[in-house]
């Protein structure tokens, strides 16, 4: 049934070419490693050979220092997907990590994670419903959560300081805990959302014998700028957020707040970084029925160009101490940007990756049911995000916004090369 | 606080030059119009004014014999919205479409549907999200449920035959009402979901008191190609759908099958089409475990390149007739392919407009709660698209699918000019 322009599959030789290039260092094996084994030759379909002309064939690299997703200027399109152990046997969580190692790396050139017909018999490795898209960009992330270094995996010691839980913040009095939390999660970012899902999709039918979906979020529309070259993006309340973000070409300043250093207690964690992820339900009808005035003194920023109230264009700095005729602050004391600003936290800084989500409505009361998808990099959560957050325990946009979801995840270095995978150091193996 | 580079508005003007343009004919006034009316003469903000080189600044045209959404070329984002009338004013929700229209013409050019700071002191019209993209080929299409036809509003005369609710089809074991119909329907599909979440949102806004959100639908990649320039996308079967589809560019196929004419039993409905709104659960878990083989004996074609098991490639005719070796047709009886054709049908043909959805996570079962949002557009419900879908009663595919929501909506002709609005023919006006 194969057509004249797709290449005939040659599993053998595939899977054995990769299968080496896998195990060797991994020191793992496994029946389940043939599926993820047998795409990473480098097999392209019909429909991913012309791509050429096709914006969607941009590619962010796969292997590098650090995970991609992170300082990677920020894609349209978000699915993250938060898992539960089904399986405690260590040995098979390492085989799905090298599994999803070798899938991702195949995702991110655009490629499936295995033929569709190696056998007619047998379902198809990859699900399909990329096949006629590029990788848009795509980046999948993956990490940890604090509750995978409980009991069941005998993997306590492993459990960084940093990675301990956040706990209840100041403001998170409304925190679902069915959407909060997870033993392992993945980020998949891409320009497409098709691309995005179909990635954490391959993803979770790999490990289906492992672990089982907890939450699942998709976002769409960058909610921050992470590279000076990217337009600031507006929030769902309609202004520009991340005017003063982290910029992730800054390798100094990524350096600085971002990456985890040799100053960690787990050397596994070196080149990492922490991520925190809230859902922030907005609600948006409360919202569209306040002032503009009001809306910029609690944001304090203008609304149509995010000059700050103190005056000058986007990027001019904020003066917290200019007045106005009447002697109070042109920035307000409980804006959210003087509450968050750097200078009013000990200089910490987080790197804001977000998306804007809608869950469609909220049946009770026939509102939208949309927000923020907040996630934020950092080199260590508790000094960084949970500082500002408790900061922003007086923010006036408070009386807008409930957090419905919080969680912490320890998000490993980089892959270095084929045969890498993550978490790979942390288990015990050589790197 | 406005900067520079922003217009500075003048309402008074603006105002009454709109407001001259929008009333004449329309026989409606009320204060409400003053927002809809106040943005009509092209004020365009900093953050629209330099989308030339951008692919973002694309337009769909607004006005025209038939609404726009329905022959065009599919986008890439869908927000869709029911709503349930609040008021049952005939003269407020006829004010309300007069609203919508004149947004909807703004949305589509991309300028928002109002000034953000007219006065310091009232919240902006346009809620800003989409302040600095462009409309991405933004569509806005509105229609009417069957319900809308009863006894509140006095209009039951004007309900269109073809408008007679579907009923329960063969199929529909599984529907949730709560999630199903509505009086009011809108359409907003864009190549950005910021945008398409963004002329939903203003428009409900807009109608904050005269209707109320009853259900809300997004969807993302294709279903369908509606084009015979667009490669045929895939569902989340990984198979691709809709290489049979009707292709809006055939005029004759499409006044054939999608609009309706003057042999309607209501003359504002001429022009118009019937949208047939259908989610379409998947199970995707079970589909994952299922062989190629039998996957592809189910929707009757290849999965890669789409080509029928019949012979040839994707757009080969298919041929019900030819046998393998062992005696059985090639092309599955029970094949979605062959149960859905036009010439199993007595012809019947829809013009189908999907797109693909995920909810995140069905909580009791741990499994991806996504499918397919599935949109059809034709000339009369009863006669295609509920033909074929009894049809489909003995598909292969049911195994594998739920239907959980099922809509039936009458689609107005397009407006014609300046100063016309959805339903103002229906309502009684002068065309």
């Amino acid at each position: 049934m194969s057509t004249a322009d797709t290449p005939e599959p040659t599993p053998g030789k595939r899977g054995r070419v990769n299968r080496r290039g896998f195990l060797t260092g991994a020191g793992i094996a496994g029946a389940g490693l043939a599926v993820g084994g047998a795409a990473g030759a480098g097999i392209t379909y019909s429909a991913t050979a012309d791509q050429s002309s096709d914006p969607g064939a941009a590619t962010v690299p796969f292997y590098g220092d650090h995970q991609a997703g992170i300082t990677t200027s920020q894609q349209n399109s978000l699915v993250f997907a938060a898992f539960d152990l089904k399986s405690t046997t260590v040995h098979e969580v390492e085989v799905m990590m090298a599994r999803w190692a070798a899938a991702a790396s195949l995702l991110a050139e655009g490629k499936p994670v295995g033929p569709v017909e190696s056998r007619p018999e047998a379902p198809p490795a990859d699900t399909g419903e990329a096949f006629d898209l590029g990788p848009h960009r795509l980046t999948v992330t993956v990490g940890f959560g604090p509750s995978f270094f409980d009991d069941r995996l005998g993997l306590a010691a492993k459990r960084p300081a940093a990675l301990a839980p956040l706990g209840q913040l100041a403001v998170d009095t409304t925190i679902d805990p069915s959407i909060s939390g997870g033993d392992i999660c993945v980020q998949a970012c891409s320009e497409d959302p098709q691309v995005a899902f179909h990635a954490v999709r391959n993803l979770a039918r790999i490990g289906r014998n492992v672990v089982t979906l907890r939450w699942l979020q998709e976002g769409f529309g960058r909610a921050s700028a992470t590279s000076t070259s990217q337009v600031t993006p507006r929030n769902l309340f309609g202004f520009k957020d991340g005017t003063a973000n982290i910029k992730a070409e800054e390798r100094s300043v990524a350096a600085q707040w971002v990456w985890v250093g040799d100053e960690t207690d787990q050397p596994w964690m070196s080149g990492g970084s922490y991520l925190v992820t809230r859902k922030i339900r907005m609600h948006i009808e409360a919202w569209d029925s306040d002032d503009i005035s009001d809306q910029e003194r609690i944001f304090g920023r203008t609304k149509d160009s995010g000059a700050p109230l103190s005056g000058g264009s986007e990027f001019t700095d904020l003066d917290f101490t200019a007045t106005s005729a009447d002697g109070h602050t042109e920035i307000d004391r409980f804006s959210h940007v003087r509450l968050a600003h750097a200078d009013n936290n000990g200089g910490a800084q987080i790197l804001r990756r977000g998306y804007n989500y809608t869950d469609g409505i909220d049946t009770r009361t026939g509102t939208l049911a949309a927000g923020l998808f907040f996630m934020a990099f950092q080199k260590n959560a508790h000094e960084q995000f949970a500082r500002i957050q408790n900061n922003l325990a007086q923010d006036a946009l408070n009386e807008y916004i409930s957090p419905i979801s919080s969680s912490l995840w320890a998000i490993p270095p980089g892959l270095t090369e084929i045969g890498d995978w993550y978490g790979k150091k942390m288990f015990g193996y050589q790197g």
